[in-house]
């Protein structure tokens, strides 16, 4: 069980990355459950926008959903390196924080990023019981294969909130509200609750 | 191109299920190109419900996606036969009219009628340039791959229109109006636009 | 989490199948959480043995692992019929016995009667949380491919004790303890553990 | 590897299936290293043609490939049963020749009888070291996934023969020789030789 | 319908693939279809041949189908890179053509630089409403699984033509007339007609 | 069959992981048939200790084996470069060796430097008839999808005896005896022998 973990680590390419793909089951998890979450963002997301401002808007989405240990590491948006150096790194974080879950990209993304940080993850995060490869808006229809829900019924609303805290990024249809809803709707459609996360399994073992 | 064909034919195994994984993309059709569409259900759906009232819904919703020519087979509900009789059976629609093109049910889905009638299609249509397999609420979501869309922004109104002809079934959430939407949403966020109709390829030739 | 469910109901086609497959789970989740469960044996393995052999055998062994109500249908041996009657039968099962998790075939193994009673399920238990398919000896090797695994380090003798309940069975090698044994510390190897059951995940909502 | 086995088992639903799917490699295996080849019908394809006349022109066939035990069994063509008769009366055969290696169809054939023969086999063949699936015109393009290629430069024109010996099946396009060189040609050309034989690996083991 | 598209994009690794992969459908619909079409090659070809030769067989091969715009770039030959730079340069290429369709290499190719061109086209081209993977003499047989096929019978000896213009290559068996129409006719004969090219659909909407 | 061959190149990552992988297969070979086997490490394995205590362990475990052509490329352990200078580097081994058959790590692997040796290998012994890929501990359980089984009973010690040279890295649980044995019983049980090796198909020609 992911929720009731002691301490999820949640890895994301870019700044709102994290809080798109498991808001919802973050926020259930450090409010029903909890638990310590710890957010890593391994670019500031400068490509496009000042790197303070989505540091400061990640920084706050993090904590709605309940996280207060948020970092950001600096290496460089669009072009996060397939490198020793990052796998290590994370490594490292593993190590520290003892994780139970890890939540992270999966490599079936179309985001070079996302894919990138999915590989990377399989390798750092060998000897973290679980891990899992959460949807984000640039996941392959027919390649990204969920078969793990969590229902974040009651969540919803909260991870919108925190979606909206990413001011700088506004435009994005994805994160509007309704493609939240819409998004939380659908994957609980097919589980048959009102709303939920899908996840692929990288690995999990039941302890 | 769907939408384009001269003639469609679109097989179900029950009474509302051509309307749930394609009543957009027929209304499309018959309405902005003219296309003749025939729809064929294998059973009546009497598991549940008077047979002649289901029939009476489901020509009532096919009437407002366009399609008046309507075949009622009666084969047991829940219990397609995987027979030679059945094959034989829509090998001779395909003769009878000669269709472009076949939407019907995909292999990828847990209600047994619906997976009978994909295996079946498969063998019967295999002379048909394009079969297409539509997304049902009961198809696996890690099995059920679509590669396939079909913009349907502006038929979503007329789809949950269709829908709601199916008073005796009306408390089957997956017909209600916010589940047609939800579904357009997010199908059509995956490729990009307001709305959507996701499909299999089971064989597709560009003639 | 399957092990913490209130009911887990273990759906087997022959008397030794649930053993084989997930006996170390149930163990643990009767022992260690106090989790009830049914087993459900769709035959009684008549083909080469005395029915009440076989059934008396299975009661032993399930005893050993914890459960108590143990049910055999009777289906034929070998030919478990793919029909809306076994269909509806486990569905009484599960209206019944409300269970949180199902642990049953999977529809990737060669023998025939395993395959139906997969497909099966996924139509039966569609309103269950979690349905897991554990492995057999008959599971094809690459066709199944397990991604949720059970620690099961301290249950594996119990699961072999079980499993010499199959006196009239000896001959079969996958009975042995070595067997048991090897599997056991294989797929526990493959997620870094001692020893672990490994299951596909036909469908898993966290609530 | 399998042209040097002792014994070959081909199994084909329709007379004309085997000869299709391996009739280079059972050629080269019988001329080249004095395999011994027997080839078993399921059905006597009366569907459309009279069954004498297929057994000869399928008897014939086998001789030009060097195979003298063609054996025929009387399942209903278009409708062979999926049931443990059958799988029992392979497993007979298994037991009679004691094979090293089985050639039969592929599950992923959208003809159901060549699918229904693929899956009893995997059950009756269980024991054999090395069972492949062969290639037929109704395989599916993107399922059918061989990676076993057996070189038959030299055969092909062998395997045409032996397919015009199937003068009541003329008007199949795929009897004719184009056919026969086209695809054993393409096949080479993905591993890089002149023409090439595919197969599916359902099981294989080097003894 | 991919023929019918205003504009096509079709990019290739090397002087030679796009020809090698959908020379039959470019021919088609610039001739058919009036369909304008933009060829992009991302290196010159140079392991092995002068650049300027290779650029200018290749600019003859493509007038030869109706493609009138060619570009070159300057990337190494074997080393195209896997970078942000390049995914840039893809998409400044989608601004400014706005094509419909774009034609490219598959992920599921031996060579590493189909394989990279493969990976790059999914992000840059994800606002284009279809993408489809060619085959070339190196994708994977087992893990390229093309769905999407186009007749394009009447047109394969203007692609052997075409192909033809690249003498300085013209010990590649591959290049030859027989392989070029030994390839059609095969991907003809599994969707039923005469001469076919095959394409994985990466991303396909119908509009 | 690759263990006839009268020539298999051997490529692994770090000193080890051929022993690993295929230490069975390889004494067979060798001891049985007298087959040339030469083994290749791309790197010397200086991550954690010093490499020429690597290389000489290496190079006994592989004299066990029967294994004489011992070579230790100099990339970067854990860094191995995706680069074409390795590809280059390995096909002048083919080149040079001219093998039958190779065996090396297959891309469904979490370490980094296994799965770049599995692509790059892919692209240099396009032109050997066979390649394989072997069973590591990093393998990711549910995408290594074994179909090629090598009968080892009898090999089993020696590969341990093997295994054990590696006294630099008797930490790792997965070099133990116990281990050995367990993986080889595993993978034998699913083809119904005692002991036996797994190996996904890359390529897979018979001559």
């Amino acid at each position: 069980m992911v929720l009731a973990s002691k301490v999820i680590l949640a890895v994301g390419a870019h700044p709102d990355d994290i809080e798109l793909g498991c808001g919802g089951t973050i926020y259930k998890a450090t409010h029903a459950h909890g638990t310590r979450v710890i957010a890593i963002y391994m670019t500031r997301g400068g490509k496009t926008t000042d790197e303070a401002i989505r540091m400061r808007e990640s920084t706050e989405a993090m904590n709605i959903l309940g996280v207060k240990e948020v970092y950001f590491e600096n290496f460089p948006d669009t072009e996060i390196p397939d490198s020793y150096e990052v796998i290590n790194l994370l490594e490292q974080y593993a190590l520290k924080f003892n994780p139970d879950a890890v939540l992270t990209h999966s490599v079936n993304d179309t985001h070079q990023d996302h894919r990138t940080v999915g590989w990377l993850a399989m390798a750092s995060f060998r000897n973290v019981p679980k891990v899992l490869a959460f949807e984000t808006p640039r996941v392959r229809p027919a390649t990204f294969l969920p078969t793990y829900f969590v229902n974040i019924k009651g969540c919803v609303d909260k991870k919108a909130e925190a979606l909206r805290c990413h001011v700088s990024q506004k435009e994005k249809r994805y994160l509007a509200y309704e493609s939240t809803v819409n998004l939380a709707s659908f994957r609980g459609s097919q589980v048959g609750v009102e709303a939920a996360e899908a996840f692929e399994i990288v690995k999990y073992l039941e302890i």
